[in-house]
Parts: structure tokens; sequence; C-alpha cells
């Protein structure tokens, strides 16, 4: 058996206890074989994780990846604005090479990071799935459909597109790409395409993706046609079932976070984006008491500017506190769970937890720095005080993704060059 | 002539535009002799800062150092509660020796991530002063005082000391140490108290830094019983001057914000504290809008939960457009600004902008990183993406602290060992 053995390191067990142990890893499935401080010492490889914390590989749960390329495009100004002057003309701009670099250049910036599982939604996928194969990283990806503005046939283009490519690459890269179908939001997508939409998708049991309540100009025109509240009506549409999952999720009332719970349908809080977009404050502490499975994702850089998810967990913390008003409020061990069983959960992928028989999807950080010293609490560490630049090796399905800070799976430094020159033509284009 | 020459980056100059420049510095007087393309060539010694933004090193305008190391101590608790449950009665067994490794902790922390100068309030100073002067940073330094809860005499014991720590201190380590008068609140320093230690401090042309307006609790009892706000209390009282600082200021009404900008009081913004603690968000838009001085500062590691000011102009960014319902409000000059020259100007000390003649206090960031890329906009990456960790040069007063992020003037494996053998002792203690 082809193992591998992560040793000297204090684990993060899934109840948020840190114990010393080392994980012993089957490479063959992917698979944690065992955890603890006497294992089997022939193991193929081993990782150093002395003074290290060996955690569950962060998910993050809403990613463009590829506007990873648009990184302070444009900053500063108000979601519709920054849509229709930057953002949407950049984007008409962009080539599938270009598309495939973002991608890239966001995968180096997860893996260096922690990251070893996202969801995503964009277009031109297929490049998407070829860099994540490469990159070997856990994916649940989607085509991102639009109908509003569209003639008809454009319309349902663009939506059998979302649904052929769900149906195309599910179960791509052995297995680590997942796809869902991904009709863009409640407002830009019209009512008959998005019930075909998650008709489509559920009759091959695949998840629904879209972005919801993230501001109130995405709340009050349903509200005004239709007299109920945007979740309401994504239930009536098929699309708040136990295997779907929303973005953003911020302008939700009570009767919608009932909804939510009851249907188990995930939300993926993503606290940057909403904080530079002024797009207002989830009430992630009355969603966590109702039950909703919340996740956190960083949504695209050009909206954070970064993919860090050790950020994103505190700014989870931050704002979940503003929003409550009540400092105890999303603790420490809620944004560490939610930024990995939370987030797994939501986008319906393994991960998010390290336990025997579960997948091998682990993020060691080195704990030898001063801003994490002394060690007081680690799992306030996690959300309080580490960044991404202190995991030290990512692991994920079993595979060594970065040993000792440098990427194994892609060539970084090709891949910024590739970056940096995709953004001087694509200016040139614009 | 002993120069220093920063060579092959970009600079980041005070009007926030970056050119390629290099900089030379004066190292006996610790000032920017020139900066440009083509300098004198026969520096003593140079620093690499190819692929690098060569910037003003950061303010840290407002912290409690020593408390670093309290980080994750105790986290998720209201401020009362955590006060009174957990940080006073650790604090109240800290020994000097304490108080001196856990300046240094912090002082590591604010080097490695490009801080050359801060603001600090505590007690047991001359430790403080010490760890600075070893450290090479600037500082504005002082003695905490509470008179709440004491007799007389103990409260005129405690306020007598930060007027004579103030005074004794005032131009040490080569000048690199300035003092303030430093009462805690308007809340926990009785009237008469407050108004001799600031006729005392500004007799000596010292200043008197302060909490103010921190959360409601601290603006409602002085409403009530003095049917005036508290910035207006504080300018009856003295203390509104344009030397003076205070921390916080979050909830301010706009006649405090005139006040403010007509005296030239400095307020330094503490976003990250202000959130883990359920404070509020600062109106910082508008104060700005008004012509108020505007720092950033940290606070201390306890509530935080480091000392990255990187973090804290993201901060900034991020709770001022929610603040200001406006996704342009507080954008990434200002945050920039506000964590640099609006730090320095609001202690009054030297700094926060690379300028011939001034001091030569910078920090080096290495922009040759994933997450860094591609270069659409180096300010937006300063406020958005970058991280203390990218920090590869800093130098304070024309010394070199840390060059290739190696720490030169303390000793880092050492500070983190007795920082944690520091804690394990003070929990037998506690």
């Amino acid at each position: 058996m082809d193992t591998l053995r992560i040793e000297g390191g204090q684990v993060l067990r899934p109840d948020m206890t840190v114990e010393r142990a080392d994980v012993l890893v089957d490479r063959d499935d992917g698979t944690i074989l065992d955890i603890g401080t006497d294992l089997d010492a022939d193991a193929s490889e081993t990782l150093d994780a002395d003074g290290c914390l060996v955690m569950p590989g962060l998910v993050n749960a809403h990613c463009h990846v590829s506007m990873t390329l648009l990184r302070g495009y444009a900053d500063d100004k108000e979601l519709d604005a920054w849509l229709r002057e930057d953002i949407w003309p950049a984007e008409a701009a962009l080539t599938a090479d270009d598309i495939r670099v973002g991608a890239e250049l966001g995968l180096v910036e997860m893996i260096r990071s922690g990251t070893t599982t996202f969801a995503d939604m964009y277009f031109d996928v297929p490049e998407i799935v070829d860099a994540v194969e490469d990159a070997g990283l856990r994916a649940r990806l989607g085509h991102g459909s639009v109908t509003i503005g569209k003639d008809d046939d454009d319309a349902w283009d663009d939506i059998e597109e979302s649904i052929e490519i769900a149906r195309e690459f599910d179960g791509a890269a052995d297995g680590r790409i997942r796809t869902a179908v991904m009709p863009h939001s409640l407002t830009t997508v019209g009512e008959k395409y998005l019930r075909e939409a998650a008709a489509e998708a559920h009759e091959d049991d695949i998840p629904v993706h879209y972005h919801a309540n993230e501001t109130t100009d995405e709340v009050d025109p349903i509200v005004e046609e239709r007299d109920e509240h945007p979740l309401s009506y994504a239930k009536d549409l098929g699309m708040l079932t136990e295997r779907d999952f929303i973005a953003h999720g911020v302008h939700v009332d009570d009767e919608e976070i009932s909804l939510l719970a009851e249907s188990g349908t995930g939300v993926v809080h993503c606290p940057a984006s909403n904080m530079k977009l002024a797009s207002g404050m989830a009430p992630v502490q009355d969603m966590l008491d109702a039950g909703v499975t919340v996740g956190i994702g960083t949504d695209g850089a050009a909206s954070n500017n970064d993919l860090d998810m050790f950020d994103e967990m505190r700014d989870a913390a931050m704002i979940g506190k503003l929003a409550a008003d009540d400092a105890s409020a999303v603790a420490a061990e809620d944004v560490v769970r939610m930024g990995t069983a939370g987030s797994a959960d939501a986008i319906g992928l393994p991960g998010g937890a390290l336990e025997v028989g579960g997948v091998a999807d682990i993020a060691v950080v080195d704990l030898d720095a001063p801003h994490l010293t002394p060690a007081n609490d680690l799992v306030s560490h996690l959300a309080y005080a580490a960044r991404g630049s202190d995991v030290r090796h990512t692991v994920c399905d079993g595979q060594v993704l970065m040993q000792d800070r440098e990427v194994l799976t892609l060539d970084e430094s090709s891949v910024m060059e590739r970056a940096r020159e995709a953004v001087t033509e694509l200016r040139d284009r614009i």
C-alpha cells in the first residue's frame, strides 16, 4: 500500500479539540487510514509536522476562480457600477486562455493558503476543469447562466450549457470534480428557465447553486412583483432542496431562515465581499441557531481581494459579531467549523474534518511564528491570527499539492508570468 | 557619510502614486537623502528591493503591546465580562518580566509586518521603553491611569505616575521614544484627575491620549450625568487639543466630529477590536470628510488577535464601507494613508511618508507572490490583498530592523520561547 505519514504535529479533531497525533494516509484511495501516536512506522513517505497544527483542508464554498486575473482591477465602487463599468466589460474580453490562467493563478493561491476544495461558478468551464485536474484540488464546478436581456433562444442556450456542462464533467478528475447547475441568481434568470434548470439538475441528482439575497436590490423586486420573499420563490421553483446551496444570503428574514433550515439548503457566507461591496451583514448567528448549514466562501478575488480562507474565517467572526451586536456570536470554533465541515456540507463534497476513513484533504499550519505565539488557544489562532502564508503543506485526496511551501502540481512562477501577460493583453483589448 | 541604498523597487509616494526609484538613506541622522533612479552609487550598504514596493513604515497608532502575551487568552466575550473575568485578573498577575517579554513579542511581530512606529498605553512602562530601545522602533509611550474604584491618594498616585513617566522618558532612545500622559478613559478616570493630567501634560508640551466613545457604555453615562457628549466634556477638560489623540471614536455624533476637526485632535480607528468586541462601526468616512486626522491602530492583541497593520487597513476599508452603506467609502488610498501618514499625524510623530529630508522609516513589500498577482493596482493590493508576511525588509530611523525576513535587533526564537514560558507560569499564578 502506498502511504503518507504526517508526523509530529498536533491534530484538530472534528469536535474542535486539539491533540498530539500523526496522520496516516492511503494514497491509493486518498483516505485517512489512522490518526494517533503509535502508527505503523513504515509509510512510503512522510511530511514533517513538528511544531505544526494538522487541520482539515479549507473549503472555499463560493468562488469565481478565473476572476483572480481581475484582482485589484476595480475597487471601491457600488456593485451595480462596478459590474457594468468594469467587471462585465473585462469579462466580455476574456479569452479561454485567460480563463485558464486566471484559474491556475487562483488555484496556486488556494493551495498556498491551505484550501483543498472549492465551489466555482463561471464560464468556459472546461478550462477550469483542466486547471483543477492538473492542480489536484477537489471542486464543484458549474457554468453560470444569465437570461436577463437575452432573447428566448439565447436564454435557453445559456441554461442548456449549464445543464450540459454539469452532466459532462460530473465525476471528472477521478471523481474529484463534481458539478452543479448554476443559474446566476433569482433576478438575472427568468422564472421558466429557473424552473427547468432545477428540474433537469435534480433529475440527475445534481445540485443547483445560485446567488440569492445578496443585496436589497435582489430582494425588493421579487417582493414587489410576487408578494413573497426570494427564498420562498426559490422553494416554489424547486431550488431549495437539501442538495442545493446559495451564495450570500445577506438579506434573509426569519421565515427564510426557517425555510433554509427545514430544506437543508446550504448557505455560503461571503463576508469580505459583502463588506467590500457594502452589501450588508448576514445574520450568521441566527442561521446557525436555526440549524442552517452555513459555509464560507471568498467570492471572486475582484471583490475581496484574495482567496485566503483564513482571512475569510476571521472576517466571518468579525462581521458576525457586529451583525448580532454580540461579541460572543459567531465564535472562533464556529468559523473554523464553517470554513471546513460547514462548507463541505453546504456544497455536498467530502472533507472538512479529519476522520479515519474520510478523505485525506489536509492543511498543515506552521505554528512557530511570533504572531501565533503564545499558544493560548489554537482554535482561536486559526480564527483570528493565522493567515494563508502560515500553511506549510497542503494535501488533497491523499496527494501532496504543496510541501514546505513549494507548490508541486503547478509551476507557480510560470503561472504568475502568464497571468501578468494575460492582463496586459486584456487591457489592450478593452 | 554612512548611507543605505534601497535599490530596484517601486516607491509609494505621498500622493499615493507608485514609481520606479531607489531610496538613499543617511544612517547617521536617520533621514532620507534622496529618492530617484540615478542616485549616487557608493552607498555603504544596499538592500535589494527588486520586485518589491518600498513604502513608508506602518504606524500602529493605538496598542497595548505587552498584551501580546494574552493573544487568544480569552475570546468571544462581551467587553465587560472579558475584562472582568479574564483580562484584568491576568493583567494583575503580570510581572515586570512578563511586560518586557510581551512587549518584545509584539515588537518582533510589528517589525515582521512592516510597522516601524506605534503608540502604546500600558503599565510598567520602563520595561517597554527598554524593549523599544533594543528593538529599534519609534514609539509614543505612556502609563495608563485608572482612578475609578481607588481612594483619592491611590488615584493621585496613578495619575502622577503617568505624568512622571511621560516626563522621564520623553526623548529616550536617541529621541525615537516620545511620550504622552494617558488617563485610561473619560469614564474610568474622575473629572478632577483628568483636568490635572491634561494641564500638567500640556505644560510640558506633552500630548494626552485616552480611550473615548468606544462603546455606548462609555457615552450614555456621560450624557446622562452631564447633559453633554463625551468629546464636549473632553474639550471642557482641556483634553481636546491639536496635540492630543483619542482611541476608538466609534460612537461620535456630528457635533463631536466637528469638535475633532476644529481642534485637530487625532482619532485612532481600531476596526478589528471594534468588530471583535462588537463595539460598533466608527463613521470613518464622515470623519475624513470633516477633515479629522484619522489614524489606525490594532489595539491589544487580545482583542484582535494580531498586530498586523495590513489586516487593520483592510478591516478599516471593509467596516468603513458598511458603516457608510457605500462601497466607495473609505477607499484603498484612504486606508493606506490612514495606516501611514494619518497615524503619524494623529500621534504626533514623524514618518508615514517617503520624502527627501523625512525620517527613514520604511517597509519593503515583496510583490512576487500569487496573491499579489497581477499588479493591476498596487495601492489596492496594499489595502486588500497584502499581509504582514509579505514584508521583506523593515527600516526605522535609518537602521535595518529586518533584512530578508530575518529580524536583526531582537532574537526572535528566544523571545518566542520566553513568551511561552511566561504564559505557562502566568497560568500557574492565576
